[in-house]
């Protein structure tokens, strides 16, 4: 084991403490040239940190020229520093193949969202999704507008299109913006593959790796993924579920605050909306202070309000980008939550200086968003179809969620608590303490109900006792039956715990 | 003017030359703290190299903490090394709007591609794009597999799908790549949105900033695009458009061996087959060599091919992946050349293990490539209709091929040289030195004939005097036309000169 200590009270990064603390030890001459070092993921379990610290502070260390990893050895120690760009030593003998490995021996840490899609079997009860059914997809609609515009103007769709988007897709959406009160211009608007995209884009445009972001803690993995992968430090602000802490659920702006005066923060990115994996909403009040504190310390906004137009009960809240006044927020949208995922077409909005930064980078990262797409959602609007879906929508979602909240209601055990989002495609449900959602998940399994433990969610101090149930793409009755069986499951996990107790006070009793 | 002296024949990098050299000028006080120093483009201006060179440096002492960039003002000395990570200073007042400008001071390198597309104004000779006429395309056979897989499978379209592809499409194309003698398992295919992606998605895989990849020189901006914004150094390989220098066209293998025994490079980007500029393709025994010599060097390769489908005649060569034995090659390919452009679907195929890492970048980056352009891609291979489109547009660019060689060939002046394809889309043209194409394109523009200037296609040494003619999307007669008014332009352009030369003769006999 090596002599490392770090404090997470320290406003210093664990990543930094840990590379110092490293590069100490090679300076001491405790860690000697040749001395392997502990892997990533093993380092990251005997300090208790997320593996992404051990991997930025071994990635700073490496270029550096301070460790070196080998292929199916390990990491180790270099000693003096090694020149990064010096010649490439010419191999003996015939060669052979080259590794692509060795230019992947680090993990990048953007491998979470694939564990998010667990195989479920046929038959078992998914609450894994939050995406909606595609049971209601209104096909028969869709396939005419396809015949329409291929029909129309089917040669400039296959032909190469412009960068930020295909014209009458743009146009239907400003009108669209239009009709619900807020005015877009033109210049302030570029079309993406997807909400995903356009986080990718907005990291590629503005940030660099080793810069801070303030993200919500839980989080969309992917948006931690993006992250992770281009080695971008995020700062972990708390998400409340539970109105009881802080008088109001959503992102707690006090702790924004205090992470922006203790750090140089880049980016704040944050889901007003039916936040991924929480359901919660931030209200009005919370969405000024958040505008107020990022305008006095200067730092633009990212607003994914991928879920914003699924609201389901309640009054809809402005959004942030709407409430401000200082261009100092793009907003991210898509049609994956509203139409069809299938489809990898999003937008974002924002200030036109930094709409033209992204549209340059977007040109370079793929020239533009798939045409045949494009030009369907835009008859898919014209025509009204997609008012029509989101009211159908509106109504499968709503009793999708009420089955959901009676249930819960009524066969939860207490000690467990969970949000109850007015729109979105999930719920966040905290556990008694002590317990872990990983383990429940096997007994739930067998039982064929499937949902994600909620550690998926966080970059950092994972609750094991938190889960997020999906309601959006399982339908009443399964919910029913799903959720009683597991809040049975839970009861008689939390019996055993109790007996537990007891047998462990008896034999403690008995011991006296 | 700042003492910097850098040396083009050094194996250091230039940019870390001019990193070096600034840092020493602040550590010997030549530089202060609140200094000034120039723009990245004028210092590469009076330095006389390429801007990405300053760009880097810059870069490097950015987060060195030496220098910082105040938007509007320039760019300063900040003397003390700054922790990158020490808190955000509390503003004054009442803070205000946060600048995205603040996160893109520097020039990130990857604005080349939009200046590839001028506007071409109606009634114009455009020979400035490398992409099929949109006038062939087979509309109503596309339209009606639109609408059968709508029918069939919409629902599973329209649903979020798997990050290596939609299932029909994958099998589709492993059948079309066992029509063609080559056998693909599934576990070494992945779909993506367009070849560009596959670029962006390799760069972001496998590259890491400050890593080098040797890349042809001349290149397609699309690469040099995306390098450079990921701040990965570019080391130049000459590609040769005329056998009298090597005795071959194509990369010079020579000296890209010379290359990788200099350089620790990370990746050799090729394109073998009708190489965007220049039209080349690389002989069969150069491909072997390049093969060998990249395996000694332990370098992968990876392998553009996306106009290897457009050859018009003489014999097709074997892939340099189907020449590899070492699972060294990742091979990039798209239906743009060969289909619909408008439609971003490409593919990449290679080792089992790359392909994989590639899978997880692509699922960060946007989850999946859009499942309408797949499903119907893979209904417009099975119904034969791509092997039918293939076969109509050899002869579509054949004869546009032969009727741009005729008319060059008839009208071009002396002294004036230009590759000989035999596919791509791109003829490349040379002219007689000390001509600089970007001036007369002035004139060609004037006349209504539009090109392209080479110098877009270099990061490094642009020649000047080079041109691309595009000869895929304009038709025979006015190829004829077009060519016939450059190359006159051109002989009235040399008489000029010839005239000129005199005239200068003259006055010099005058003064003596």
């Amino acid at each position: 084991m090596l002599p490392l200590q770090l404090q997470p009270e320290s406003h210093i990064p664990l990543y930094v403490q840990l590379r110092d603390q490293l590069r100490a030890l090679v300076h001491s001459g405790d860690l000697k040239t040749g001395d392997r070092i502990p892997a990533s993921r093993e380092l990251a379990g005997q300090l208790g940190v997320h593996r992404t610290t051990v991997a930025n502070a071994y990635a700073e260390l490496e270029s550096e020229g301070l460790i070196e990893g080998h292929v199916g050895r390990g990491t180790f120690i270099c000693g003096a520093s090694v020149k990064q760009f010096s010649p490439a030593p010419r191999t003996n003998g015939n060669g052979g193949p080259a590794r692509w490995e060795a230019l992947f021996a680090d993990e990048r840490g953007d491998e979470g969202l694939s564990r998010l899609m667990p195989d479920v079997p046929p038959g078992a009860i998914a609450f894994t999704c939050a995406r909606p059914s595609e049971e209601f997809f209104p096909i028969e609609e869709f396939r005419r507008c396809a015949n329409a515009v291929l029909r129309r103007e089917g040669r400039r769709i296959l032909q190469l299109g412009a960068s930020d988007g295909y014209e009458p897709l743009r146009r239907a959406l400003i009108e669209w913006f239009r009709s619900e009160g807020q005015n877009v211009r033109s210049e302030q608007l570029l079309i993406t593959d997807g909400g995903q995209q356009a986080i990718d884009l907005i990291c590629k445009a503005f940030i660099r790796p080793g810069d801070a972001v303030a993200l919500e803690n839980p989080a969309y993995p992917g948006a931690i993924s993006i992250f992770a992968g281009a080695r971008v430090r995020t700062i972990a602000v708390p998400v409340e579920a539970d109105v009881s802490r802080t008088g109001h659920v959503g992102l707690d702006v006090d702790a924004l605050e205090n992470v922006l005066l203790q750090n140089r923060v880049k980016l704040i990115f944050i889901t007003p909306d039916f936040h991924n994996p929480t359901g919660t909403a931030m209200p009005l009040s919370e969405r000024r202070r958040l505008l107020e504190i990022a305008a006095r310390y200067q730092v633009p906004i990212v607003e994914d309000s991928i879920y914003a137009r699924t609201r389901l009960h309640g009054t809809a809240l402005p959004s942030i980008r709407s409430l401000d006044t200082h261009g100092n927020v793009i907003q991210i949208d898509s049609f994956s939550k509203i139409a069809f995922p299938g489809l990898r077409v999003g937008w974002c909005v924002g200030a036109q200086s930094a709409i033209e930064r992204l549209r340059l980078v977007k040109l370079s990262t793929d020239l533009h968003t798939d045409q045949l797409s494009q030009a369907t959602l835009a008859e898919f609007i014209e025509r009204g179809h997609l008012k029509r879906h989101l009211a159908k929508m509106k109504k499968v979602h709503s009793s999708r969620l009420e089955a959901m909240e009676e249930t819960l209601q009524k066969h939860m055990p207490e000690g467990t608590t969970w949000s109850h989002p007015e729109g979105g495609m999930t719920v966040w449900v905290t556990l008694p303490p002590g317990f872990d959602a990983g383990d429940l998940q096997i007994h739930a399994r067998e039982r064929g109900i499937y949902f994600v433990p909620g550690r998926h969610f966080y970059f950092q101090s994972p609750q094991p006792n938190t889960l997020r149930f999906g309601f959006s793409a399982v339908d009443e009755k399964s919910i029913r039956r799903g959720i009683q069986t597991f809040c049975e499951l839970l009861k008689s996990e939390l019996r055993k715990r109790q007996r537990g107790g007891r047998d462990e006070f008896r034999a403690r009793v008995a011991l006296v």
